[in-house]
């Protein structure tokens, strides 16, 4: 049995672009053995969340594509950024200028965006134009105080088998304009894993995290003390076995791989 | 007297935009004073370059606008990436892929561009769109010893009396998702500094820089033994005189003083 199963598992964080489901067009491809592999977990006791820094789309969106392409989940099981940076911008009383991703708008619908005093950016994509991130640059060294929030600080992701940017580059170019340390809201920020740990009513010490990326899901997982598995799904490359900082408690071709591995250690 | 124009200076360089002109629509503005204070200069013995890493147009179409402006200077006076660029390019075999302002490609028409095996970015403007900074960004993961280099680092520039984006904030977007330090062309390097100097057949120690950006054009300079004189136009900002890394050598109110102080000495 894989060592990173022997400790017990009392409750799953699952990654889902890239281990779950490759996006594409017509809402992208579930991965080979994945329905099944959520199917088996969800059959056993174990509580299980859904930790993801999707940002191109409302979390009801997210499920309702998840739902059909065969995956069994609810809402409430689903962790993006989007709701938890709107429970911050209420708490700081902050009022966002977005650069977010058009469908991920409605996630917004109650924050007060007028006479903007922080910036929210999200994985944009075609609207990360130099237009849209000048205009953020400027609104930024306007405030006496300039606040930036990422949704995740991902490097890229994969779609249509081909890598493509995430919100990470464009969190660091911001940075650099601006001469400042943005908030990164959503994985790999400790708050964000311990929040659906939580939720699960568990130890972050009885938890594994499945996820595609080897320093957002995996290192981040494992900072907070919850074991971090990496799948060879999504975009995942052959060099990230060889990560000079994140050293995976576990690596596994897919996710069917993970789950079986973990039931067998029950 | 202003003590930094106290030792002895035998060559000049000067920054262009925010220095002698600010850029703008119909070619942009001269800013008052300087058309007279580089008259002044070039009717002392002093040799002058003008060190620039302006990359939005060809050396030609710079040296034609300067002059439309009333300057008095001649081509081989002026010191802009691309030339310096073109040369490193073909020292090391390589084909560039380009992401540049399209105003400035001719400039690069001697280079093979065919089958690229590096990236060169320059202050590209409206052509910072997601799409081709993704293009470069695969083009660079995909290469087995990905080399990016980019004309200059700014953070910003001031343009139309707005503050714009320049290729710095790229250069760290790229380098964060690519996992990899860009190799800078332009100022701050040192290499282009000292080319300017050479050119002038002095030494650094003898050298003064005129510029708007304290990091680029004063503590580049300084990282040479050039003595770094920040103006105050073009896009200095107050907080740029307590700089947490760069203290100039001088700072004055525009090129017409920093000239007058500099020819006082003499």
């Amino acid at each position: 049995m894989a060592g990173w199963a022997k400790r017990q598992v009392c409750g799953v964080l699952l990654d889902i672009t890239g281990v779950l489901y490759d996006s594409g067009p017509e809402g992208g491809t579930a991965i080979s053995g994945s329905v099944e592999a959520v199917k088996r977990l969800k059959a056993s006791s174990l509580p299980v969340r859904f930790c993801t820094n999707e940002t191109q789309c409302t979390k009801r969106m997210l499920v309702d594509k998840l739902q059909h392409l065969g995956f069994t989940m609810s809402e409430n099981e689903v962790f993006p950024p989007a709701p938890a940076m709107c429970h911050i911008l209420k708490q700081r009383n902050l009022r966002p200028h977005l650069l977010v991703h058009p469908d991920a708008l409605p996630d917004f619908s109650a924050c007060d965006r007028s006479n903007p005093n922080c910036v929210v950016i999200g994985d944009a994509a075609d609207e990360f134009s130099y237009k849209n991130v000048n205009d953020v640059f400027r609104l930024l060294v306007s405030l006496d105080k300039p606040v930036l929030f990422s949704l995740g600080k991902g490097k890229y992701y994969k779609e249509n088998n081909k890598l493509c940017l995430d919100v990470g580059p464009y969190m660091k170019a911001l940075e650099y304009a601006c001469d400042l340390e943005a908030e990164v809201v959503g994985k790999p920020s400790a708050a964000f894993f311990e929040a659906a740990v939580q939720d699960m009513g568990v130890e972050p010490g009885q938890v594994v995290m499945v996820g595609d990326d080897v320093v957002n899901d995996v290192g981040g997982a494992q900072a907070c003390g919850i074991r971090g598995v990496l799948v060879r799904t999504g975009k995942y490359r052959p060099q990230d076995e060889k990560h000079p900082t994140v050293n995976p408690d576990g690596i596994v071709d897919d996710l069917a791989q993970a789950i079986d591995s973990l039931l067998e250690g029950r």
